[in-house]
Parts: structure tokens; C-alpha cells; sequence
């Protein structure tokens, strides 16, 4: 079936909001650390974080229009960090539970039992049961005048991760870790992996790497 | 294991590169469709694709930067429109092999044996094999003085997806569609759902969603 641009703009407003959600496919499920400048934490469903540049190691990140109090991104703003943790099938219903209506002096660390972790000096709290965490510091907030969100660009601090993640080649195994993709605004999904492919070469067949852990030379 | 600025800026350039590709989780895995004026066409997989707003229906990309020829990007500037075509299981080496090097003259669909397929009056083609298509046109190409790539800014034009994979409330199921997540810069997963999680409120337990294509009221 095709819908034009008109019929896309006479969809119910909530069913155009599933299906837009949907359609650039699997997002990665994340939790966004912060704390204000008092120190109240904060944590937030976040399924907009894009890869935009390896060296120096950066990534951008959508915050909806900050026309209603946006704890997590009144918190980026105050104090210039926030952290990252990825969502495994083990904590995400407690993760999903964040995107509830908690007030201003409420941390959802508490309301949902996840435990706040620090790394010395910086003010953002990570998650302890995330097997994947890294550190951001805010370096451009960009306006996105079309609709009024706000994509942030951010540079890694810090990085966390299990040791037995990381494959001989710097590739970190996050199915292994358990790590979950949302589709839409609201599905969850574990991941099987079908294997890695090597670097396309034109006029030369692809071999497929049986074993995620060792890399390509 | 904990690494710092220094550690990540430490790192060789390609095990870096796999590294901080892998750290933001799963990544939807795409083909950018596009055609130069002179009707030329391309097909590049992307990774970055991230949903900006759907009201109205907005997506940025990230491309990258363009100090050599980036034949994608090109046809943007030159055409204005291009198409985002999931990737499944069924096309996904194919798909893979549009990352070698090309020339300008060669078209990745010829090269690769997939479809290129036109609606009325769009210049980019969309990728025939691909159950979930949308096209995009331009809205606006953000710099990202940072590192040199691009942020794309596209509104969605047209929409083209198979009726049986929609839900009553607009949720589009892309698992049974067979499309892909993408992790670091070669990994490729299809997926498992866990299920949908209805919107969260305060004080209440979460009630999961068994049948997802019947959508939460």
C-alpha cells in the first residue's frame, strides 16, 4: 500500500506517531544518565542516539521540543554531561518504567530500582547494572528549527564495558551483552546475530566471520 | 574495564573506528536510494537514519564527509529527494556489496542485482526487494563543523510498505518484515521480539502487549 504525503498528514495523530516511529527500523535502546547541578538524578528512555564521527569519537542525539519541563535536557544543559547505558533484556521494564511522569525532585533511579554509579569527577550518574556505559560531554546543541527539537552533539569522556565484550578488533559484541533494539515507540527486541561481513571489495564475493570475537585483519 | 579521553584517542584508527561504531547499540540497517540529474542511479547501506519528528514526518541521516566523491550525497544536492529501503535478511549481502567502491558510471543495483523501481514523479529510485520504503526529500543540509560530516534533514513524501505488516494503531511490524539491525560497522541481526510495553505511568505495573499487531488503545 503507498500513502502520499496528504494522506500521511490525515492520519489520527497517535497512529501517524506509530507508524512514523516505525519506519527507519530497529533503534537502540538506551538510558540517559543526568543529574541537575544540586546533584537529583535523573534517567531516560532514549532511542535517538546516532553514530555521527569515530575520531573524535562522537554522537548526536534527539531531545523533544523543550516546551514542557525536560528534566534530562535542563540537566545536559546545566551541568554538560550525560551518560549513556545501554538497555539489556534484563532491566527493561524498569527502563521502560522511566518515561513515566515523574516530578522534578523524583529520580527515577529510586522510582524504578535502578542504581546510580559514579565515575570521580563527573557529575552524570551512570547505571551499575548496564553492561555498557560511556561518559558524554555536551559540545554543540543544535536547534532543529523545523520542529523544535534539539539535536545534541556529545564526545565520549569515558567508556565502560565488560571486557569479555570486546572482540579482538575493537568490535564490542553488544548482542552478547544482552543489549535490546525498540521498534516503534513502544516494542522491544533481542537480537541473533547472522554474522559479520567484511569490508565489500567490487568483483570480490563477501566471506561472512563465524566468530563475532575475532575480528577481521 | 574503564577507558578515558586519553585511552580512546590512544587507540589505532581502525580498532577505534570499530569500537565507538559499536557503542551506541543496534543501528537500523538501510539503503539509500538516489539518481543524479542525469537519471544515473545509487544505492549506499546506511546505518545512521534517525526519526526527528512525525509531525510533520521528519528523519536525519548522517553522512559522511565529503572530501572525496560521496555519489549519495551528490545526488541529494543535485536531485533533492532520495528513498530509505529497509534491509532483510533475504537482500542483506546484496545489499552489503553497495559499500565497495564504485564509480560514478556504475549504478549498485546493476552491480549488485537488486531492483530499482520508480513512483510518478520522484527522481530516486527505491529498491524493489524492500518491503518498507519511504521517499524523502531535502529539507535541510546541516553542517557538523565538529568532524566534517553532514546531518541531513529530510520530510517524508511518500510511504510504500506491505498492508500486513501494520498494526490497528499505526505500529509497523519490521520483524516479520525480516528487516535487520546493524552493529559496529559489519555485524548484521535480525530480531526477536521480547513484546510492546504500553505507555508508562506512575504507580502502575507495566501490562505487556502479547500480539503486537493489535496496537494498545
Amino acid at each position: 500500500m503507498r500513502l502520499s504525503a496528504s494522506d500521511i498528514n490525515d492520519l489520527e495523530k497517535r497512529y501517524r506517531a506509530a507508524l512514523i516511529n516505525s519506519l527507519s527500523g530497529f533503534k537502540p535502546a538506551n538510558l540517559i544518565g543526568t543529574a541537575n547541578a544540586q546533584g537529583q538524578t535523573n534517567l531516560a528512555v532514549i532511542s535517538s542516539v546516532v553514530h555521527l564521527g569515530s575520531n573524535p569519537p562522537l554522537f548526536g542525539m534527539v531531545q523533544r521540543p523543550p516546551v514542557v519541563p525536560r528534566h534530562t535536557y535542563e540537566n545536559i544543559l546545566e551541568t554538560g554531561v550525560y551518560t549513556v547505558n545501554h538497555i539489556h533484556e534484563t532491566i527493561h521494564e524498569q527502563a521502560h518504567q522511566t518515561s513515566a511522569r515523574f516530578a522534578r525532585d523524583e529520580s527515577e533511579f529510586d522510582a524504578t530500582g535502578l542504581t546510580p554509579s559514579f565515575v570521580d569527577g563527573f557529575a552524570a550518574p551512570f547505571v551499575a547494572e548496564s553492561k555498557i556505559r560511556f561518559g558524554m560531554r555536551l559540545v554543540r546543541d543544535v536547534a532543529i528549527e523545523e520542529n523544535g527539537t534539539r539535536f545534541l552533539i556529545g564526545k565520549v569522556e569515558w567508556i565502560d564495558i565488560a571486557e569479555e565484550l570486546l572482540a579482538e578488533d575493537g568490535y564490542l559484541n553488544i548482542e552478547k551483552a544482552g543489549s535490546l533494539a525498540i521498534t516503534g515507540l513502544d516494542g522491544y527486541h533481542r537480537s541473533e546475530m547472522i554474522g559479520r561481513l567484511p569490508y565489500a571489495k567490487k568483483d570480490q564475493p563477501l566471506q561472512r566471520l563465524e566468530d563475532p570475537m575475532k575480528g577481521f585483519k
